[in-house]
């Protein structure tokens, strides 16, 4: 059954939506925000994304942001495709006026903290906002591990559509499911988020080990995997124990799981870990990495800031966290990047 | 407190612990198998195991196996560092000739399936073996993401030291842990070595993506990790589903991952799984990698039987397993390597 998408934010993430969308047999309007002007203007003159490496399908449409009201007219459903530095932009400048009825689906990944320690989803953060408008709506959301240049490239892929609306995501998975983009269906939506936020963090302490094995044996130093190895238990540890906490569903969390996986080595979290781990102070590596958005950081300070207000409030305790504290000590307090390793070990013995 | 540690078989994870070993300021003797004869000849002669880029620390003793009983006397303890296929000849060799009050801890990984599915560990096995012969005895053993050369150049290592004798694996720990060799310790024996035996079947699952992206994209392709991070998904969702059939802990079960982790990268397993994954048929990967030894297929094939067995019985749903089926089909039935893709799919709505 042809469906007609509207995806709001050609990003790479929004953008790379496409490919399934289209290919699935829909059509297809990608609409730019504000911020991505020349990119839809790209688009429209050479049928590519300037960030990706093959062209999109012939058919999909293209439309500046003051258009999205007629891109989205007929829709069957809208993609959000901001990054997190936009979910306020999206609430006030698209959720606020679309009609409530039409299903979106976001891919929008982060958490917001509350006062007392809570994370709550992006979806959740915009249903509270837009009652406090008088408007009823519920966003579902993409989690999993896909980054967006494979998907561009027909990887195989796993992600997940969470949502309240059991029928709307199934419908929204009906429409983009293709031979390499697999869709499973939850609605586990606080779970999934979390566990699609989280990542971000641990993939950072995960990457500093890489530059850790670069500063010891020279970046040429070929197989060092060990020390990857060891965090990453350490981050599967710490990612469950406040999955769990969240409420989250076992199979949220193993997804999560891969998509720490993939952001180790995808992502632009990688650079940073590496950046960090190598020596770097956190200043110099962002005069590196100068330009390029790094939600992950927003997102392992968000968590964190969770965690010591969990620990204050008695709920947790932070001995159970060391990689996360860690990581929070290397961003903001200049701690060296070199791991606390022994206090990843166990005693289980009687 | 300096103790003296005999490692029996000079194989890499067992020479490899020799660095800690003495680092840690012990008095250490390395005693090859019958097999390793030319091994300890290279030792004895350069200090320096052939397949190792730096020397043993020096002090380090070496012995032909002829030896043994002289190496294994004043000693604290005793490592087992034979692969899965030495198994039987430790136990007969050694085992069954070793005074039941020196301590024993195994590298040796894997699991061997009984008539009803139930898969034992080694120490489980060696233990009922022995008591056969009237000898009582409990061995300890080795879990964890650790590669042996990696061990060699000081990485940062997590692992666990699991038995049933908890003052035993107490002094082993004291004995062996160093500033990069970082040790837990379980008496969950059967979790510990399950996962650490599980990793490999999986790491072969795994590994098959990545053929397959080379026999799409061409062995330089660069970044593509989406269909990796879908198997790693997969693959923790079995080994967790798997490892609580066997009663593991959840700490075991964590390591485990990491260590899925760091076999995909480090191994051997990585690389029988790339050919098969790029079209080679299963002989054809064989004759390419002669003379590797290619302990994971015995495992995988192990676990596969184990988890047939299990549902013929009706404990098990073979739907929940379609990685290591699919792994299976490969290996035994000339399947084309290809994931299972939509069958990693779960829907959790209501």
């Amino acid at each position: 059954m042809k469906r007609t998408i509207t995806i709001i934010g050609s990003g790479m993430m929004g953008s790379a939506l496409a490919f399934p969308a289209f290919e699935n047999g829909n059509e297809v309007r990608l609409v730019g925000t504000p911020l991505d002007k020349e990119i839809i203007e790209e688009c429209k003159r050479s049928g590519k994304h300037p960030k990706f490496d093959r062209p999109f399908p012939k058919g999909v449409e293209y439309f500046q942001f003051e258009d999205w009201q007629e891109a989205v007219k007929g829709a069957d459903f809208v993609i959000g495709g901001v990054s997190s530095f936009g979910v306020d932009w999206f609430l006030n400048e698209v959720l606020a006026y679309l009609d409530p009825a039409m299903p979106v689906l976001s891919v929008t990944k982060g958490l917001i903290n509350l006062e007392d320690g809570t994370l709550i989803s992006y979806p959740a953060y915009w249903k509270t906002e837009l009652l406090k408008k008088g408007i009823r709506r519920e966003v579902n959301a993409i989690g999993g591990p896909c980054t967006s240049y494979e998907l561009v490239f027909h990887d195989q892929t796993e992600v997940a559509f969470c949502g309240k609306d059991t029928a709307a995501i199934k419908m929204m998975k009906e429409a983009m499911q293709t031979s390499y983009y697999h869709i499973s269906t939850t609605n586990d939506v606080i779970g999934l988020e979390s566990a699609v936020a989280l990542k971000n963090a641990y993939a950072l302490g995960i990457a500093l080990t890489i530059g850790l094995v670069n500063r010891q044996h020279g970046a040429e130093a070929g197989l060092h995997y060990n020390s990857q190895a060891g965090a990453f238990y350490q981050a599967t540890k710490e990612m469950t124990k406040l999955l769990r906490l969240q409420g989250a569903d076992e199979d949220s969390t193993v997804l999560g799981i891969g998509d720490l996986y993939v952001t180790v080595y995808g992502g632009r979290t990688r650079k940073i870990g590496i950046l960090l781990g190598e020596g770097k102070t956190y200043e110099e590596a962002l005069d590196i990495l100068a330009g390029v958005t790094l939600e992950s950081l927003v997102v392992a300070r968000r968590v964190a800031k969770a965690i010591y207000r969990k620990a204050e409030l008695g709920m947790v305790d932070l001995t159970d966290f060391p990689l996360m504290t860690h990581v929070n000590d290397v961003l903001d307090h200049g701690k060296d990047a070199e791991l606390p390793w022994d206090s990843f070990t166990f005693d289980n013995t009687k």
